[in-house]
């Protein structure tokens, strides 16, 4: 390029390469692309640039991408000229390296080259321009490792100036013109790449019967805001003699890195991308790539998008708070009506001792806070409030069954609002009225709860959705499947028959804090217990879901362990009973009870005809109100008559 | 009290109460006590309080109880004197609310009337001065409750004062006195309660032969540094018949509350103590809450006392170290080259969002610095280091090969520095270094590692100690138990002849992360695992620290599951493999493989003989170099070559 002179006899022409230009914005939609659609798929894909002939002096001959390279049809920005390329993103650095450049160069180069002979690139020119982009994304590092290519099909010989470059306006009137080419090079005595390849397509065509050819670089620049065409240039070159030639010459085009020398380029945009931005792409990534390999027909958007209420913040909320967020659930919300105390951090992973000071913080909230110090983009709560419970009297005085009527509704208003209901509290009685309201509501209840060193998670069983309104349509999700033909009592259970938690239970709840000492009240266990339940509730939650049925899901138990699980991500039992003394789980499997003091029909028919009258008598009774209601008491009187009979019995053998 | 007057004849002898004073310390050592010796038991437990004559005008007459008060033999403070208690503590509010107050009073007046009949009294007048001390400590909100009883037993009517009281230097000239009492109390007209079970005595003693005695109440206060005899008063009461009667006396006794009225007195210390103090003493309080009933042989030392290295901090690292602070360890090292990026968060619990902003704090430093946030009693520790890898050469300069040598030296001091190694990264290699130098240094080695859905926990085998010198003896905890007879290959295999991460691996490690496509460098996993698997991971090195033979205990597996087992917490396996897609665990054992690339005696001798130099050739070699070493080269020639012979065979039949 140095070398060039005005002189037309001796000179050679020479070519400004083009600059490879990438806007964020398209490392942006490679990212996403990636994620969700090329996945671990290698294959070449068609991208499209652009290129301006106005830039003005100094600015490089520029090939641009920007988020829009992706979209083919796409238009081009004004006054730009398209080139369509072919987008090579590996999947490793290495593959990166290892890429055959000479060989996609010569590939790309033969693709040209066809176009040449075939007159397809005379009726549609843009086929000369091709270019080549070879990636490699770093997604986990935002490093985005590239190298462009614009293939250039040699000339057998360099081709000697016979004229100019001058400008044009030396050059033409108004109305004269030969063959033109639009330029994206603004240098006064060289060309940008695009004529490379047009002059090759002139030579095999026309060198037998023209030695040389005019060319028009046009340059659409303008100064001070006046189009000039002076900017663009014209000279005459002496054609080679390629006429009709039928192999594809030599090709160059490979881009210079940053350092003038022959590699790719990186680009770190770790720093540049909005940090909240980068988060969520980054928290997405781990999910996304459970897809690509491991479970391809994984439907994430069921998991990401359930809304989950955490009744309890101690021990098994924050776990279970901590695997949903690992599982990119973005809508949690708390309800606990303790504050922090010394001894929570170490075994409540979302509290520091700083929480502790001033007599602790509420649960709730500062949970609620510390998802989002987590994870900006998550959509946490925090409610510090008291659930009712059976056996706890409201009826002190007008206030206390006020409040007791606003904590009720408060809680039907938050289950209502959320697809699933993590049951995760320290007493049995205060798992009463959130099981009452879900089971009537249809909603999904997880419930967790810790011995020293057992464990059980479980779903409780779904209900039925209720009769419909003439005019009603049953929603999708809530759909039951029939019933199954041969369904013995112990096996393929559908989820609307299986238990709940009271539906083992023939004692109605009751206060069970009073009279306990300091071990039980704290609930002791092996630290690492509710770490392990906490993780297998959401596990338990997100195969559930995965379940074509849902929460009708037939239950799986510890002997299908051996077939075919029912949902990509294995099994859905109805209960995980766990044994950390012997590193053991068992999936027990058990049936709704229709005496239950929670789910069975007697107690949602009357909470659902009688509402809080209902609930407010079960909240200032004993134990003998639900066992009454339900029929337990009778089932205890039987219980005892037929002792006595077998006694009886016994004697007069 | 209000009647008294100076008129001799007509007024009636009154005696100003005890009021308690509990010291901060005595509700601290308290705490102490409950957690560490007294558990659950309610027994009645002797105390020891002082009083004080020397007190200024306007203050009560304080009985004080201070830390010293359970110690017997602690000496009482000068110029003060001793009262005997007893400390009534118990586990619920509900006891405390429910013990019988009359009862306690009445046994306490019945030991001073015996003591006033036998005359040890009068041995030994501390036997006048019972109190009765009845608690209940609300060790989670660190309430304490309490009621003091000083009893009194009643004469059968009160006192008519002849004389007095006057100051003593109206009454007495130096060298004159009759009986005296060490009297707390600092009012004009009235003496403090110690008088009154020695007026009962003397009435008991001394009313047949008297009518009437002078008491002397001897306070030892000191008005601007000058000791007065006018503080002390003296005067004469008529005593009732009583002589030698056999029937105890009416006790009155019980303190009143700060209100005035009869009841008991509640402090909330939450406040006053020092957090960080408390934080410590609440982090022990579940801990020791186990062992009260549910595992009374647990030894917690073993466990509290325990140094860990943790090599990897980060989805296994941060879950290893929560259940570890769950578990009051207090040492913990964390080692990772890594920073922490916007994905790591969500997975791995010790960091946040900040954390990953300008490209990310070192994972191992903010690990460290999060552990104290969360408990500042803990000593943890970071180093951001790299861990030297077979097949990942350290010879490109004298530089990267010096460094590689401090890496070594520095990998070995922590190791030699701590009693438990978890190896806890993301890939097969980096374990290897450590786990040749914990197995040179005979340190237990827990290792987790995570698939999709699957993971593995495993202990190493733990090597016998190595040969002593002529006068070294063996340190307790490494003495490995004798062969077993009779132990088949398969059961009942010692801990040091079990396998390492290893030796069921026919390859050497080496650079897996070359050209591994993002998800496998992400090492995805169900967001669940990695809770399960570090707090698996914990808990099994809790089991076997708790087994007397440590790492050497014999290995547990699937079958012992039905026996008896051998520690207080269960089982002690060589492997669990957890299968989350089928909620399931089994326990694996395996034997050490004499051709092993880590453990084995050929790899253990050279490392130890040539030390870093054996190490830099199995870093900068290929597969080949340990494989050659170990005999698995031949294994796989021969093994080919018994497959060669074995279709020959074929063919020949």
């Amino acid at each position: 390029m140095a070398a060039a002179t005005g002189d037309p006899g001796l000179s050679k022409l020479q070519f400004a390469p083009f600059s490879s230009a990438l806007d964020v914005g398209f490392w942006h939609e490679l990212t996403q692309r990636k994620l969700n659609e090329y996945r671990l798929d290698e294959a070449p894909k068609d991208i499209k640039g652009y290129y301006y002939n106005g830039d003005s002096a100094g600015l490089p001959a520029r090939l641009t991408l920007e988020f829009s390279a992706f979209d083919m049809s796409a238009p081009t920005p004004a006054h730009c000229c398209p080139a369509i390329g072919t987008l090579f993103n590996t999947n490793t650095l290495e593959a990166f390296k290892a890429a055959d450049k000479k060989l996609l160069l010569e590939q790309a180069a033969d693709e040209i080259w066809e176009a040449v002979k075939s007159g397809a690139a005379l009726e549609n020119p843009v086929l000369l321009n091709k270019f080549l982009l070879l990636t490699f994304a770093d997604l986990k590092k935002y490093h985005f490792y590239y190298w462009f290519c614009f293939p250039a099909l040699c000339l057998p010989e360099s081709l000697p100036l016979i004229q100019g470059p001058v400008g044009l306006d030396q050059r033409f009137s108004p109305k004269q013109i030969t063959i033109g080419v639009y330029d994206p090079c603004n240098l006064a005595q060289h060309p940008g790449w695009p004529l490379r390849n047009l002059l090759v397509l002139a030579a095999h065509r026309w060198s037998s019967s023209f030695q040389s050819v005019e060319v028009l670089c046009f340059r659409d620049r303008t100064m001070q805001g006046v189009r000039d065409i002076a900017h663009s240039i014209v000279f005459e070159v002496k054609l080679p003699e390629m006429a009709f030639s039928p192999d594809c010459p030599k090709a160059v085009g490979w881009e210079k890195n940053q350092k003038g020398g022959m590699g790719p380029r990186m680009v770190n945009l770790s720093e540049c991308m909005d940090p909240k931005r980068l988060a969520e792409s980054s928290v997405d990534l781990n999910l996304k790539l459970m897809c690509w390999r491991l479970v391809p027909t994984l439907d994430l958007d069921k998991v990401v998008s359930v809304k989950c209420l955490l009744l309890g913040a101690g021990t098994l909320g924050c776990n279970v708070a901590r695997t949903l967020m690992g599982w990119g659930v973005r809508h949690i919300t708390f309800v606990d009506n303790a504050n922090i105390s010394y001894s929570n951090p170490v075994r409540q992973p979302l509290y520091e001792f700083e929480d502790c000071l001033a007599g602790g913080k509420p649960k709730a909230l500062a949970a609620a806070e510390r998802l989002q110090k987590i994870f900006p983009g998550v959509n946490a709560r925090g409610f510090n409030m008291s659930i009712p419970m059976p056996g706890h009297p409201v009826n002190f005085s007008s206030v206390t069954l006020e409040q007791a009527r606003k904590d009720v509704e408060h809680l039907e208003q938050l289950i209502e609002s959320h697809d699933v209901v993590f049951l995760l509290m320290d007493t049995r009685e205060s798992r009463w009225l959130p099981a009452v309201i879900a089971a009537s509501k249809r909603k999904l209840v997880i419930n967790a709860a810790l011995g020293f060193d057992t464990f059980v998670v479980m779903r409780h069983g779904l209900k039925k959705p209720k009769q419909q309104g003439a005019g009603d349509l049953c929603p999708g999700h809530l759909v039951a499947p029939a019933d199954l033909l041969g369904s013995s009592l112990f096996a393929n259970i559908p989820g609307y028959k299986l238990g709940c938690y009271f539906c083992n239970d023939v004692v109605a709840p009751g206060d069970s804090t009073r009279d306990r000492t300091l071990d039980q009240q704290c609930t002791v266990s092996r630290p690492g217990l509710a770490m392990i339940a906490g993780a297998l509730a959401v596990e338990l939650m997100v195969s559930v879901l995965q379940h074509p049925d849902g929460g009708y899901a037939i239950a799986s138990s510890s002997d299908d362990r051996m077939n075919e699980p029912p949902t990509s991500l294995g099994l859905v039992p109805h209960q995980i009973r766990g044994f950390l003394s012997r590193f053991d789980n068992v999936l027990p499997v058990s049936l709704a009870f229709d005496k239950c003091t929670a789910c069975s029909s007697k107690v949602l028919d009357q909470y659902e005809r009688e509402g809080f009258n209902f609930l407010a008598k079960v909240f200032n009774s004993s134990h003998s109100f639900l066992e009454d209601l339900t029929g337990l008491t009778l089932l205890h009187q039987e219980t005892q008559a037929a002792e006595i009979w077998d006694m009886s019995d016994d004697e007069t053998v």
